[in-house]
């Protein structure tokens, strides 16, 4: 980016109210992370909220603190840029249950110890919960939009089904209403790398004193490689890296990284520890596989956007395998059948379930022209 | 099965010259096992070699010793099956890097104690050199076919290539000429859960004087997962596990293998660690990311099949996107380049990558009429 960096601007909002769960618990003073950006109108209502992924978090546009990268969508949220701060007053919170200034396993529970595995098993709807907590705390009852891509999408459709007043309008990317066995079984995969490293002691790894608090990094590694392999194409693997030697002529008949492919995915896994807690990828992991909007509201997803007025617009990517085009029609179809305005594209792509993070220009212009 | 079980009637062969390698080393003491089954006709012209996959053994027929399930190919090899036993002497023989009899770093190297990582790394090629070995010592000069699927398949081909006068016939079920960037990519996430292990010991835990020789079965769990997924198609797993719930009526809000595809994978994973060896894992997986016929003869895959009469038979299957159909018509169109006649049909079968092994009849009609 040649634009001057943007300092860190986050804001924590201490809930007043216990937080309540699907799960049947509450959570009492549960802290929401979040950074704003543009001016909230006299009329409140040019607010539009972007959820964020998986692994993501509220440094949408600000630089990331512990690794000092630029925001995770600076190409996207700016002024004059397709969600234009200029006109729009952008807010983005941490989702509860990740570790990046909101409440999650890694906070201190009532008792001044991390959470850890003690810390609710959470859903999607919880982290809305969240988020609809924090708008009541900003004033604002009804947002212009809400926006995200992938984990965000189930967010946007999770606010637009349950809390159907508070957005006039949901933007969905990369999406699903729903995970599949496979989503579950990558997933499962993860949890299971990261539970099987004897660093995890069963999620008590922070207090540095009695385990060195190193944490399960191994195991939270070989699940970010396994994981990443889900958000690229094959084509994109092989146009990216093929089967190209990394700085050597010849195999070394060893098990060092020969391959591209290989160092990539060994330094994605590695830089991913020093900025993500394991406990919270098992916890957003597993809120992601609970989540079926269909499910939460009698087996039909349809129903799920009976008391919705919102206009709607889902974007797939035609080489994204783990949410592929499908997922997104057939929450197309459940908005046909509810009556709901919807528009749907899906788009052409390289890079697979990424490419909502990255230069797709085409992109751009759908979401300018839907908000 | 309806039919009684097969008793082991493994063989070993110690090699009496030293196996040259393609890593420029040569592995002496070599042992291969194989079974064989019906009888080799006096013109010797009546053999088959079918070459198993990474997993696999030699036990295509008899019982597996360790698991006491029948061959993993029972339903194509026997009396009146598709490889007709009736016919054909049957061959089958464990790869060498494996772990069921032939020599791999398991097995003692010359100081005594189990090679481990001390073990060369070895290729496909690799292995088929111990199986052209074998055909010698057995007095056969020239198969009737070489069969095999997946890994299998690329020791086919690697046979008709290399060895061009030992084989009449080449069929290649659910293979590819090499491996491709997201192939190596789930590999090296296998080797990682595997050496990220600390019960691995960097691959010398099997005295059990030292380690206990508990051996990193965490890890190669986690690999065999990964692994897993994609064996299957997400069509396949949606069929045969969706979202439905193991043994349970609701979600337990915990860790828990709440879903059927979780409870299903744990098992896979755990069950796979009784049966294989870890370092064997590591090997055979890098054979097979080395593996790229077109790199050993000058980068043209039609020159690898230069010096071969034989007639081919590919096979690929609509739902594998492991191998999918585009790497086995790529060594159709190569061996249409080379003037070798080639017969080749995509398959419609619902279980991904692993049809190759289970119930798809198509499959036996095309086996049955190619040989």
């Amino acid at each position: 980016m040649s634009e001057a960096p943007i300092l860190d601007e986050s804001q924590v909002l201490e809930l007043a109210d216990p937080l309540p769960l699907d799960g049947g618990q509450s959570l009492s003073g549960v802290r929401i992370a979040y950074e704003t950006h543009g001016t909230l109108n006299a009329a409140k209502d040019n607010a539009v909220l972007i959820c964020h992924a998986l692994t993501g978090d509220h440094h949408v546009v600000s630089n990331h603190p512990r690794t000092g990268k630029p925001g995770w969508w600076v190409r996207m949220v700016g002024p004059g840029k397709p969600i234009d701060t200029d006109r729009f007053h952008v807010i983005c919170a941490n989702v509860i249950g990740s570790c990046m200034g909101s409440t999650g396993p890694a906070s201190p529970a009532p008792d001044g110890k991390p959470w850890g595995m003690r810390f609710p098993v959470i859903t999607i709807r919880d982290m809305v919960r969240g988020h609809v907590a924090l708008l009541d705390a900003l004033g604002i009852a009804r947002l212009h939009a809400v926006v995200g891509g992938s984990m965000g999408g189930m967010q946007a459709l999770s606010l637009a089904a349950d809390f159907p007043e508070r957005t006039a309008a949901a933007l969905v990317i990369a999406s699903t209403a729903r995970h599949s066995a496979q989503n579950i079984a990558f997933h499962e995969v993860g949890r299971q790398a990261i539970m099987a490293d004897p660093d995890w002691h069963e999620g008590d790894y922070y207090a540095v004193g009695e385990t060195g608090g190193k944490g399960p990094e191994k195991g939270l590694a070989v699940a970010r490689m396994a994981a990443h392999i889900t958000y690229l194409s094959e084509e994109g693997l092989t146009t990216k890296f093929g089967r190209r030697l990394q700085d050597r002529e010849a195999k070394t008949f060893g098990f060092d990284a020969d391959f591209q492919i290989e160092s990539y995915l060994r330094y994605q896994g590695l830089s991913f520890t020093g900025r993500f807690d394991a406990n919270s990828y098992l916890y957003i992991t597993r809120a992601m596989d609970y989540f079926d909007l269909a499910e939460e509201h009698g087996g039909r997803l349809a129903n799920a956007f009976a008391r919705s007025k919102a206009r709607f617009c889902l974007v797939s990517f035609d080489t994204d395998w783990l949410y592929p085009t499908a997922e997104s029609r057939n929450v197309v179809h459940a908005l046909n059948a509810a009556g709901l305005p919807v528009s749907f594209v899906e788009l052409s792509a390289p890079f697979g379930h990424d490419s909502f993070l990255l230069d797709v220009p085409a992109l751009d212009r759908v979401v300018e022209g839907f908000l």
